[in-house]
């Protein structure tokens, strides 16, 4: 399932694009992105850098988090914390995101970041924040 | 000043190419990086999306720390938070990384990123983190 | 299970015996206490201070991880982020900590803290954040 | 200078009673608040638990940001991050919270903490989050 406000927004955002993000699922307070691991975006050692990392699992919890706001209303990231779990290797990436709870100002978000290589799916990041409707 | 390791490790990573990112200064604790705002990394209004704030602001913190590393460590995020203060419009970012507290095992880092427009230097993220030394 | 480290290491905190606190379970990266809410503990509304959660959350998350640390080591937490979602009434509160993951260095943890009112349990607290062995 | 608004409302926090804290200063977005180190809210080695350094310096942070709140408002706790620099030890604690950012809906706010042991004044908790008005 795709919720049709997340898909619009998803579509206008170039960083999406960018990243060769696509949106796997979203709905119900949750939200899949994946995208593959792209050489442009590396680190010192050819890792991804952590940034690929925070713009998905971020983009995922916001998008979670649009799928419970009222009708006309957007989302925005008031604020985010990463953990990272381990270096971002692998062939590309997928998080997903999910509402904690949904206030009538604010909205919690979790999100987890995972490495994907052939059958292999491993955490590398954690992430925890507060979306705001505005 | 710019301190040689942290301009070798820039100079390695394809994030910061990719961002258009120059590194202005490094050395005794603290980092300044500046990068043009680029349509391509925009979210769905055409402001910079936050993951821009948070590469720019990681790295500056990070190779922040770097500076004060001993040599041959290399420096990696643990963790990190951003604080979204404004919209990150502007014709570019410029972010100040600064070392709050070098320990033995872990560095606790600072950064703040602000939007530049013309003669206009408005503060757009805070971050608070820890990287640590491998 | 009660690991007998972390009854050793809890039955030395004076801070958990003045919250009333009681060590629940703590084994296999998981750790459950529980505690009464204490008048001498409030915010300005009489729900318990921001802090009572904080200390639940952070001593459960911290004993999760000692739990897996090896034997001679102690715990410190690094970091710590809280969001509160809802305000801290109830009989009782309860700190699930969890380990995430068990590095060589560092340990990230997240922590969930339930007010508890007759039969109901609702959140009112999630955190995550980093501990370290010492 | 001490904010009416803050005077009353700290006075009615149990909690600041019990750890002894006292209200130095608040106003113009700024707060400081001094607590001695007191036997009964410890961690296991003596030092106190990271849950004090996170009482006052989240205290003198909402209270920083109650000052530049509306009158009627009442300030509470969205989300902290506390950084722990050093163990807290001393003869007593100084809290120095700052708002970074007044919004419209959300301000942000910043604390340190230090540990006061005679004439030395050493930083031991560095905390960034976000308060609102209710």
């Amino acid at each position: 399932m795709i919720d049709a406000r997340v898909a619009a927004s998803f579509g206008k955002q170039s960083m999406m694009a960018s990243l060769g993000a696509e949106l796997v699922a979203a709905g119900d307070g949750a939200c899949v992105i994946r995208a593959p691991r792209l050489a442009q975006f590396g680190q010192q050692h050819g890792a991804a850098h952590a940034a690929v990392a925070f713009a998905l699992g971020d983009s995922a919890a916001g998008y979670a988090a649009l799928t419970l706001l009222p009708q006309g209303q957007e989302v925005m990231t008031a604020e985010m914390k990463i953990n990272l779990l381990s270096p971002a290797m692998g062939d590309a990436f997928e998080a997903v995101g999910e509402v904690v709870r949904a206030g009538r100002r604010l909205t919690v978000v979790r999100a987890e970041v995972f490495a994907l290589s052939g059958e292999t799916r491993k955490s590398i990041a954690l992430l925890q924040g507060t979306m705001i409707g505005v």
